[in-house]
């Protein structure tokens, strides 16, 4: 059984296809076409838009599910009479939460995030090259100014997570990479002694590690089952050693190892979202 | 008047806060103290939830508003009987879905996160990888794998969204930024004469991009007003001249830029999300 999928906003559509696609995951059996179709500003568009879900209800046998953040009323109305399953989210939460608040609403969905907030813009991009300053253990001097530092081996997930951490909570993330000479000591580097306090460890399994890296380079003894086994045992005697935290990321999305380590380490988020 | 607004989830607790910030942000009138509870997945997380939540009905003198995602119904329960005004996402949406849908659903909010498919987290870092390798004109040659080049002057905002494209939808994106010499002569870098149907241009108010600068590099020539405004009217010059098309970032979040850049070349996602 197939089905068409449509998130429609008159903004980035991110809010709708983040709830949709948590919500149809809960749905296994069924393969879903996503399809997402932001800005929809316009009754042309609305019209545009509900044209397309009704070629998916032909083409699928199927009427789509629409999951929908439109403000404007008019606009809103078009797309409820297209031939899908409409759920309409803002809806749905705006009418309790004006009773709750005892106040009406804007219902101007996204405006916060039309209408850029300078400051948190400025975090932002801050981090952002903070990360890109800081990553694979370019330099070390900006350390002090590091809310965290995480450290592992090559490819096990620091830089993306270190990515994330900046784009979506504003936090300065550098990273070091463990490097043989340090495996060999089974010790921290002594540049990392002073921000001990500040350290992260990620683990991985080898078996991914080595897949991951076979990807990228293969054929190099960097590749090697071995060589990830080794590598990562190492990384793990130091973290243990020096008593650093650390979390296997194997099977966790940047997401996930980015929330869990703020949740673990209890690191402040410097926007708010 | 100050309101406490928790997110609560078993997992990251992305989605709760995600929609929660949309809906929130409709009451500009009320000022709301965002915070997120990840990952309470045990009967016990919840309690202490509930009394993390209860502590804010007391100081604010108001019930907190609590959005949530949570699958398992014990926890669901515990955290129900709290002082706040509960609004329970997934149940909200869940029991119309399967009644269309005419199956039951999991129900397991977040599990599609939690068991990361391999081929797209392989995306993902590819594009990450790429993008860090792609930034700032640093190489050319890897351009034919590009899925786009954003291009536009110094700290118009092309790395940050170059970043986002890749972790958020697993896009290669590459940039390129115009120097002074090919403003001198307003045409476009050699380089990227064979790549212009991949170009897409950054612009930016210049008052706000003396403002970026100033931020970074304050009191230099690149910093000034007069040479912000220069490289601006340049680069749009060159736009206009050779035909890319461009969008104004002044006003827009990474996540406006992004979408709409999606939007606007057709661009197809690497990641369904």
């Amino acid at each position: 059984m197939k089905r068409s999928a449509f998130f429609i906003s008159d903004g980035t559509g991110i809010t709708a296809e983040n709830l949709g696609h948590s919500l149809l995951s809960q749905f296994g059996s069924i393969e879903f076409e996503h399809i997402t179709i932001p800005y929809v500003d316009s009754q042309e568009k609305a019209h545009e838009a509900v044209a397309q879900i009704n070629k998916a209800a032909v083409n699928d046998g199927n009427p789509p599910v629409v999951f929908e953040t439109i403000v404007d009323q008019d606009i809103r109305t078009v797309i409820s009479r297209c031939k899908g399953f409409t759920l309409d989210i803002f809806s749905t939460f705006v009418h309790p939460l004006e009773k709750e608040l005892q106040t009406s609403s804007s219902y101007t969905v996204g405006q916060s995030h039309s209408i850029v907030d300078e400051s948190s813009y400025k975090i932002r991009i801050e981090a952002v090259h903070y990360a890109l300053d800081n990553d694979d253990g370019a330099r070390t001097r900006q350390y002090p100014e590091a809310d965290i530092i995480l450290t592992g081996v090559s490819r096990c997930g620091k830089t993306p997570t270190c990515l994330y951490l900046a784009l979506q909570f504003g936090i300065k993330a550098a990273n070091y990479p463990l490097t043989e000479d340090d495996m060999d000591d089974l010790k921290l580097p002594k540049v990392l002694n002073e921000h001990k306090h500040k350290l992260f460890g990620l683990t991985i399994d080898p078996i991914r590690l080595t897949a991951i890296r076979s990807e990228r380079k293969a054929n190099t003894k960097y590749a090697t089952a071995r060589q990830c086994e080794m590598e990562v045992r190492a990384a793990q005697a130091i973290f243990n050693k020096v008593n650093i935290p650390y979390m296997d990321a194997t099977d966790l999305s940047i997401e996930e190892i980015s929330t869990r380590i703020l949740a673990q380490t209890g690191i402040e988020r410097r926007l708010q979202g």
